[in-house]
C-alpha cells in the first residue's frame, strides 16, 4: 500500500494545560483545534499507523483539547484519543486488520493516527464500525468500574450521568449481572427509557426532592458504590445518604462546582471512602489478560445486542469545526468524526 | 473484697445523638453529664468490673457527651472511655490485676466502671499511671496510623494537631522508624518542641503562608499520607498540594467547617483517596496477635521515655464539673479525672 505524504488532521493549537476547570461543554472548538494539511506520522520503533475510519469523540477528548485533562497537550499534533481503522505500516504483525486503538503518538482525528503497536486491539470482522470506533474508552471503563460493583457484594449500585453512553453501558452491566442499577439522571424524561434498558431505580435531580428519593431506595436497596461523572454538591449529598461503607469514585466532572464534605465524621465512622478512576492508570495496574478478557467480552456484547451504540452524529472531518459542537449537543447518544469524508 | 453498693459518677444526661457538630471544645460540662451516688454496676457473663484509678479525658469523651460521636450516648450512665485500674470482680481469671482498659458497659468516670473481660490489658508494674489510663486510646491509634504511613512506603508524612498528645505520639514514631515527620500547627510557639521531639519539617497554619511553606517541603520530601484531626479548608488545600498517590486519613473533627474538594479530578489523575480511621472499627478488624504486639510496644515504649505522657491536670471527680474544662484548655497535655479523690 502506498502512502500519502500529507493528511487532513485536526490539530492541537496549544501545549500543556490551560489552568482552567470549565467541564466538557464546548461551544466552539476553534479555539483549541484547527483543520491542517499536515505530514503523515512516521511510526518509529513499537509503533503502528493506522488508517482512521472512524473517530470517537468522549469527554476526556473535550477535556483534553481545552488543556484540562490529566496530560498535557501537544501543540501541532492531531488531537483524538479513539478510533477504528486499518493498520497500514509500523512494527506489528496486525497490518492490513482492522483495529480498534487508543492513539498515544498522534491523534485519531485524522486520517491517519499512530499509536503504540501492543495496544492495537483485532475486531471481529460482525463488529459494527460505531461500535469498533467506541471499543476502548467507554466499554473498558464500564468493565473496570463495574468489577468495583462487584468487588463491593452488595445488592445494587448508584450511578450518576445515568443517560450518557458510558452510563448505559454500566446499567445494561448491572441488568445482566443481577447488580440492581440505581440511576441518577438530571430530567425525568430520561427515566422511561433507562428503566426499559435495565435501572431498578431513577433519581431525578430536576425533581424538587431528589434527596428524599435517594432515603426512600435506601430502605430497602444498600448500594457501597456511587460511580461518579459529575462531581457536584448533589453527588456528596448522595454519598452521605448512602449506606455504611459507600465508596464513591469519581471518574469525571461534568460539574464545575466544588463539592463540599458536609458529613466529614462519615468517613471515620461509617467507613465511607472518596476516590477516584482513571482509565490510563486501571490499564497500567491490571493484569494484560483481564484486559483481553475484557476486549473479548466487549465486542461479544456488542455483536449480540447486551450493549448498543447510540449514534447522535458522524462529522465528516473536513466539517468538524462547525459540526462537532452541533452533534455533541445531543447528551443521548455518542458523536463520531469520520476522516474520509 | 467487699464492694460498696453505691459509687460516685459523672452520668450521662442524654440519650443518643444531639444531630449537632460543634467539635470538641467545652466551656462547660454541667449540660451533658452531673456528679451523682450510683449503683456500682454489675458485671455480667464475660465483663470485668474495676475499680478505677485514673480515668483518661480525650477528644472522643467530649464528643460523645456531646452526643456528637459514633455511638448513642445512654441517659444514666456513668461517662468516660478509658482508664487504668485494678480488676474487683466479674469473669475473668485477672481479679486483683492493674490493668489498662476502655469502658464498653458503664464508663471510666466513676469510681466502678463495667467493659468486656476480653478488653483488659495487664498492666506492667513499671508502668506510671498517668500511662496506664491513656494506654488504649492514643496510643494504639497512633500505632494504627503509623501502620498506614509505614504501608505507604513513602520517607515523610504529614499530620495536622500535631502538638496533640496524639500529635507527639506519632512524632515519635516517625522520628523512631526513620520516617520524616511534617508537623502542622496552629501557632509558631509550638515549633520549637516539636523538632525537639522529631518533627523534620513544621508547618505553622497562623502564618501568612501556611500552603507555600508546605508547597517548598514537598519539593523535597514526598509524604503519601496526611492524618488528619481537624478537617478544615486547610487541610483539603495541604492534600491537594501533596504529591500523587497523596491518602487523606481523616480522624478527628476539631474545626466546624466543612472542607471543600476544590481539586476532585487529582482523585482521578493522580489516583489521590480520602477515607476516614475509627480506632474501634480497626479493633474489630485487626488480627489480635497484632493488638497484642502493640499493647507491649505501647507499654516498653512509655517506660523507656521514648514516648511521654504530658500531663495537664488530673482533676479530682468530686471537683470535675468546675475543674474538667479549665485543664482542657490547656492544650499541649492530656487531662485525667481521679475517682479516688
Amino acid at each position: 500500500m502506498t502512502l500519502p505524504s500529507k493528511m487532513r488532521a485536526l490539530i492541537q493549537l496549544h501545549d500543556g494545560y490551560a489552568g482552567t476547570q470549565t467541564g466538557p461543554d464546548i461551544d466552539d472548538i476553534a479555539p483549541f483545534v484547527a483543520l491542517r494539511d499536515v505530514y503523515v506520522p512516521t511510526p518509529g520503533k513499537g509503533e503502528a499507523l493506522i488508517k482512521v475510519h472512524l473517530a470517537a469523540v468522549n469527554p476526556s477528548d473535550i477535556h483534553f483539547i481545552k488543556g484540562e485533562y490529566g496530560q498535557p497537550r501537544r501543540k501541532g499534533i492531531p488531537a483524538g484519543f479513539e478510533a477504528v481503522g486499518q493498520v497500514v505500516g509500523g512494527d506489528t504483525p496486525l497490518i492490513g486488520q482492522r483495529v480498534s486503538f487508543f492513539a498515544t503518538a498522534s491523534g485519531t482525528w485524522a486520517e491517519y493516527a499512530l499509536t503504540d503497536a501492543s495496544r492495537l486491539v483485532p475486531c471481529r470482522a460482525d463488529l459494527a464500525e460505531p461500535d469498533a470506533a467506541g471499543l476502548l474508552v467507554n466499554p473498558l471503563t464500564a468493565i473496570a468500574l463495574f468489577d468495583v460493583v462487584r468487588d463491593s457484594g452488595a445488592d445494587s449500585f448508584v450511578l450518576n450521568a445515568a443517560g450518557s453512553q458510558l452510563g448505559k453501558l454500566l446499567i445494561a452491566l448491572g441488568r445482566d449481572h443481577g447488580i440492581k442499577p440505581i440511576a441518577v439522571v438530571r430530567r425525568a424524561a430520561q427515566a422511561a427509557a433507562l428503566r426499559d434498558l435495565g435501572a431498578a431505580e431513577v433519581i431525578v435531580t430536576g425533581d424538587a426532592d431528589p434527596l428524599d428519593q435517594a432515603r426512600n431506595i435506601f430502605k430497602t436497596l444498600s448500594p457501597r458504590v456511587l460511580l461518579d461523572a459529575v462531581g457536584d454538591q448533589f453527588t456528596a449529598d448522595l454519598f452521605f445518604a448512602m449506606p455504611a461503607q459507600a465508596r464513591w469514585i469519581n471518574y469525571g466532572k461534568l460539574a464545575t462546582e466544588a463539592p463540599v464534605l458536609t458529613q466529614l465524621g462519615q468517613l471515620i465512622f461509617q467507613g465511607k471512602e472518596i476516590a477516584g478512576f482513571w482509565l490510563t492508570r486501571w490499564l497500567q495496574q491490571t493484569d494484560p489478560a483481564r484486559i483481553a478478557e475484557a476486549f473479548s467480552d466487549i465486542q461479544k456484547r456488542f455483536v449480540t445486542g447486551r450493549w448498543v451504540t447510540d449514534v447522535a452524529g458522524i462529522v465528516p472531518l473536513s466539517d468538524a469545526l462547525s459540526g462537532l459542537p452541533l452533534a455533541l449537543v445531543k447528551t443521548d447518544g455518542k458523536a463520531f468524526i469520520d476522516p474520509r469524508q
